[in-house]
This record gives structure tokens, C-alpha cells and sequence, in this order.
């Protein structure tokens, strides 16, 4: 079933009128029509089913009922950082890690990023990266959007107030390192944050490194094999759900 | 480093003739001069050194050096069998689980896949799906290249000799199945065949899910979040490795 996010709290019962960009959707683009149900998400993440009540050219109204709410989300919030690859990249990554369960995605200017954000298109980027990550959060029938985020460098991203902090190491990898990141998914408990840092293409400097583990980050390696910026992320996200979803049955 | 893999089985000190494809790659577009190296891999999976020894303007000598080979390769052999998407998204899978470890991968004409590919068109597919498959594997620094193959339906996947053999069926994790995956990765003992099954597009169909059942086949939830296509086959890979290679250490 379709699946809409509503950006105020409801309850059930409530009458709502459409946004101008649901009501595109729904009722221009999949014509829906009088007595149609979808799914719709608050602002709290409750779940709701709508039946389309009222239809006329320019709005329409649904019905919400509340239903018990599933647990779709990750039991921790995980945001990456990922240095700024480019921008095909950049939108997959965000599609791709939001159907994957993040909560928050940060792209920072890395010392060997290769593509650069300027200031005054930032907000143009980071519009176009939020809407897909709307998208593929109904697609993936997700509670929560994820936000996108820049940061001007990884100075920024290691101010952010998290429970734990990792950084993806190729080198890490290399060296045969192989139980950090199982150690640190294993200890984490519900509701706790956790940021991981991906490079660029280029990779991590090694001052980035160095500033990175005089913040407490923990480097961990994803595997023996190299996995390119865009991949990384992806499997951070399959192996948080693994460990913390599949391997510990709520 | 660069890394090229060899056709055929080689010892220390061999003197190779580059294969017009390295020659074009390493010579023309990297502009390598005598005593350039690469890394090479033989067709055992053996890692050498080599070292340019005589460059002309259309031949190429290397000079192989054995070298300690670094485990790279996951512990069981993956194939992916995913029902034909989308051209763009079926480059998209090759790549990204070619880094991510994978043996083999079949795309098969699902009951459900909106994509065909017809008769006469098969081979070029395929021919352009291993060539991004290579290139994938040299960038990840794999020492085994996956294989691409076509099958014309799932009948024909399951006749395909494996120890274990799974499919990702997004009904399973709507109803909270959360350790059939788990489980399964569990058991499975180094050199093992691990087959799963991913639905295009449309998904699976009923007489699919019953087929792939009366053969054997485990139906298992990637979480509770629903995975588009292209996405389910990097999940079960990511973990995979997570729990065969980061909570396993060899």
C-alpha cells in the first residue's frame, strides 16, 4: 500500500486535508478516488490508515485511523558521514542507506574529496538529496525520514554529540583486522547513537585519522575485500540490522 | 595498486606477455613504463608481483614474482539469483556484489519481471554484465571473478547443484520472521555452496514461492524494512561476511 509521511501529530479520527505534494501523488499521478486507502506516518511516527473522504479538483480530505504501529525502524539511530563523493553517488548512497534504516546522513568535505559543494549550492544539493530520501522512506515503508546534512569538513562531523563513534579503515582491513566492528555493534543498547565515518573516493587522510581517534572514533574494518565509498555505508547498515535485528529477536 | 588477472596458471619468475586488455588498460590509458608493477592474479587464484620488463608500441613483458596470497575471498561460495530487473539495475547488482564477495550471479526471467531479455540479445548482456564484474573485482582486489550467467526461469535456478539454498521473501519479515537467515549463515561450514534467491521488481510469485519450497528452499526476512531489488542482494552478502568473516575470525 502507498505510504505518506504527515508533518503534524494526529490522532485517530482526524479529517486532514492533503498536501499540495501528496495530493499530486495520490490523486494526479495514481488517481486515486473517493474511498482509495493509503498508510500515513505522523509526525510521532504513528501509523495510520487514510481513506480519501472528499476529492475536488484543487484538494482532498482523508479519514486516519490509528493502527498499531510496526517496528520497522533500527533499534539505534545511525547516522553516516561520508566524505563527499560525487553526486551520482551521493543520491545513491542517500536511497540506497535510507531503505537500509539510517537516521541521519551527513556528507562532509573530506581533505582528498575530489568533488566540492560550493556555498551558495549546498541547500540546492541537500533539497534534492532530502527528497530522495522522502521517497525511498514510503518506498521501504519506513516511520522515520532521514535528514541530510553537510558539514564543511570532518571537524565539524566529530562535534556531533553521539554514544559511539567508528570510521571505516581500508587499512584496518588490510591488516587483517577483523572483530572491531562486531565488538562495537555487540555492545550498543537500544536507543543509543552511532556515527560511522566512510571516506571519499580518495580516502581518509591520514590527519583525518589522526583527528578522528584523538575524538574517540574506533576504527573498524568492513571485510578483507575494498569496497568502494558508495558500498561501504551499505554494508555498515546491513551488518547493524544483522546484528542488532536478526541475531537479537526483539 | 593496479591489479589484472591472468588467464592461465603461472610460476615465480614467468615472463608474461600482456593480453591486449591490460596492455590497453596499464600501457595506453595509465601510461606504465618499464619497471612499473601491478599486482597479477593466475587463474588458481595465486597473487604475484609483476614487474614491466619490455614495453614495444603493441607488446608487453611482465615479470612474476610469487607473493603470499591474502585471504580475500569469503569462506562459502555465493551465488545470487535475482529475477531480471531493470538493464540499469542489473549493472548496478553485478558491481556492487562482485566487491561484496559473490561467486556467480543469475539473472532469471521471474514470473513477475517486467524486463525480458529476448533470445538473440542474452549473450551481449551477458557479455557486458562479466566485463563490469571484472572490473569490479580488480577495483576490490578480489582473486576469484565472479560469473554472470542468464537462466530462463526459476525452475532452471533450482536445478542448480548447491548445499544451501535460500530466498529473500519480503512476507516473511512483515510476519516477524526474524532467525531464518541467521540461523542459516550459522550453520554453514567453509567451501559450502550458498544459493539465494531475490524477486525482481514485482516480487515473487505464489507458484515461485511454492516451487522454491518444494526444493528445498529456505524463505528468509532481511529485516523489516522492505529492500528494493537491487538492495536485498547486497544486504545478504554484507551479511554474510559479517558473520562468516567479522564474527568468525579465520
Amino acid at each position: 500500500m502507498q505510504r505518506y509521511f504527515l508533518e503534524e501529530t494526529h490522532q485517530d479520527g482526524d479529517q486532514v486535508r492533503l498536501t499540495d505534494v501528496i495530493y499530486h501523488h495520490w490523486i494526479t499521478v495514481l488517481r486515486a478516488e473517493t474511498g482509495a486507502t493509503a498508510e500515513f506516518v505522523d509526525e510521532t511516527a504513528q501509523l495510520f490508515h487514510g481513506e480519501l473522504s472528499q476529492v475536488t479538483a484543487d484538494e482532498a480530505t482523508v479519514t486516519l485511523t490509528a493502527v498499531p504501529t510496526p517496528k520497522v525502524e533500527l533499534p539505534v539511530h545511525v547516522t553516516i558521514a561520508c566524505g563527499l563523493p560525487k553526486q551520482e553517488k551521493a543520491e545513491w548512497i542517500t536511497q540506497k542507506a535510507t531503505e537500509l534504516g539510517v537516521d541521519r546522513i551527513i556528507f562532509f568535505g573530506g581533505d582528498w574529496s575530489v568533488a566540492k559543494w560550493q556555498g551558495n549550492k549546498v541547500d540546492k544539493k541537500l533539497k534534492r538529496l532530502t527528497k530522495i530520501a522522502h521517497g525511498a522512506a514510503e518506498q521501504s515503508h519506513r516511520l522515520r525520514r532521514p535528514i541530510v546534512q553537510y558539514a564543511a569538513n570532518l571537524a565539524a562531523v566529530l562535534q556531533e554529540p553521539v554514544d559511539v563513534r567508528l570510521m571505516a579503515y581500508e587499512e584496518s582491513a588490510k591488516q587483517g583486522e577483523q572483530s572491531a566492528l562486531n565488538q562495537q555493534l555487540q555492545a550498543l543498547t537500544p536507543g543509543q547513537r552511532l556515527l560511522t565515518i566512510f571516506g571519499p573516493e580518495g580516502g581518509i587522510s591520514p590527519a583525518e585519522v589522526a583527528a578522528a581517534q584523538a575524538a574517540q572514533t574506533t576504527l573498524v574494518g568492513l571485510g578483507p575485500r575494498i569496497l568502494r565509498t558508495e558500498t561501504a555505508p551499505l554494508y555498515l547498515l546491513s551488518a547493524v540490522s544483522m546484528v542488532l535485528e536478526l541475531q537479537q529477536p526483539r
